[in-house]
């Protein structure tokens, strides 16, 4: 079984000394979804829920949107040359009527016909696939509140602590209890583990919900958080352009640069109530 | 013609108090890169440098190596409903002789064989493709040298000054100049960018160069450098254990969490030097 952390010995170099020591790493190993015994992506991430990955994958991807959409999921038979099991190759059985996904398909889902790939085309692609809608979702949370959830996210991240190289993912409540924490070298992957223990837990859409991540909130995160129902999504740092675009045009409340009691709320914000004055 | 960044109005909650300004965005688009008119691939990156970022990518892919491979490159025609040009399809004519890459091929070389995946497969399939070897490179740079690198990186970076969200990745020589700086949304973008660069000003293998980037340094970052034959790899935050193990293979020197004048060295410490004493 994959280990989280991996302990190597480093020449740390502090105050014009050199020593060696222990240092600890977040480990990272190549993880293949197959669907069906069909192969259909590779990602690299620290090991450990790898089921949740595999179905958070699949719910990002627009294939599984509730607990019975996936009916088992496993890990393949196989191994390295000195006979050890990699758990490194899951395989997902969708449940009965679900469409696999076209293992042709490209992770995200952008148009590739010769008239002009752009921005806007990824934000149809997302309202095309999304199941269901967050744009009425009645979420409120005051400002005060959701500041008090980069501390709670930090103090539940275990592997951070130990090696700084991982992105946190929490899934927290409307009263801010956290509901589910996933770390990963991957902030796409810490989502996705997130979101498929959601989709194994049969709670989705997850209405109601914040989505606090450690990171920046790209494009990708916020068409995650869309894709599983989630009206609100926190980042530590800052969104892209497009990740406010694809927020704007969903309805999901977009906060970022969340730091202490500051924060910057790009859309959606008559979520965040009681707001101070101006 | 994209922009790097994008202008939006946000509410900004700070000791208190709320008020509407304009804040400035990193901007995300994405690009498909095409090779001989086939869709490869296609990424969420900062507009700009697309030509080096589509370079780049085929010399990670391990498809071109030297400045010849590339015969050209140039924006598709393609356009949104209202008709402006989206520059954001790129199609890449390889040299004659060169071979076009798989397009069925995943981004990374990963084996999907029913035999098990696993991080010593990922290390292999590196050494299999890589041009040439970096571990005979001859570098050598002090400490204290290194240590000015990040403070270099961060004065030229100038679109994180104003979005806060962006990765920078800059090349230098083993005197510690500045030879290339490249931002993305993306770390892998930035890398990509500085490569590509490097593959179409014949700067290729990029023999006694150090490569800064701006925040942790997965596998993926280690196997770029090491198809750009550069030598050292730094890092401002943690690597992961296969970045680790994949520079160790190949002889890259491998810094992380580099700030003001402590480093730690996972690998490759003889290019450091003169070392200071225990």
């Amino acid at each position: 079984m994959g280990r989280v952390t991996v302990r190597r010995r480093v020449l740390r170099i502090r105050d014009g000394a050199s020593s060696h020591r222990p240092d600890t790493l977040a480990a990272e190993e190549p993880m293949e979804i197959r669907v069906g015994g069909r192969p259909l992506t590779v990602t690299m991430r620290t090991p450990g829920d790898d089921f949740d990955l595999a179905a958070g994958f699949l719910v990002s991807e627009g294939v599984a949107h509730a607990e019975t959409d996936v009916a088992g999921i496993r890990y393949c038979l196989g191994a390295t040359d000195d006979g050890s099991n990699t758990y490194n190759v899951v395989d997902v059985v969708l449940g009965p009527g679900v469409e696999a996904p076209d293992a042709s398909l490209e992770r995200n889902f952008y148009t590739t016909s010769s008239c002009g790939l752009c921005g806007k085309a990824s934000l149809d692609a997302v309202r095309t696939v999304a199941a269901w809608s967050v744009a009425d979702d009645e979420l409120r949370m005051s400002p005060e509140m959701l500041a008090t959830l980069p501390e709670k996210l930090r103090a539940a991240q275990k592997v951070f602590d130990s090696t700084g190289g991982l992105h946190a993912a929490g899934l927290f409540s409307s009263d801010g209890e956290l509901l589910c924490l996933r770390e990963d070298v991957g902030r796409h992957n810490a989502v996705d583990k997130v979101v498929g223990h959601a989709l194994r837990s049969g709670m989705l859409p997850l209405r109601g919900c914040v989505l606090m991540v450690s990171g920046r909130a790209s494009f990708e995160l916020v068409q995650k958080a869309v894709m599983a129902g989630i009206p609100m999504l926190a980042a530590v740092s800052a969104p892209s352009s497009l990740a406010a675009d694809l927020a704007a045009e969903s309805g999901l409340t977009l906060v970022g640069f969340l730091r202490g009691d500051s924060m910057n709320v790009y859309t959606g914000a008559e979520r965040l109530e009681p707001q101070p004055v101006a």
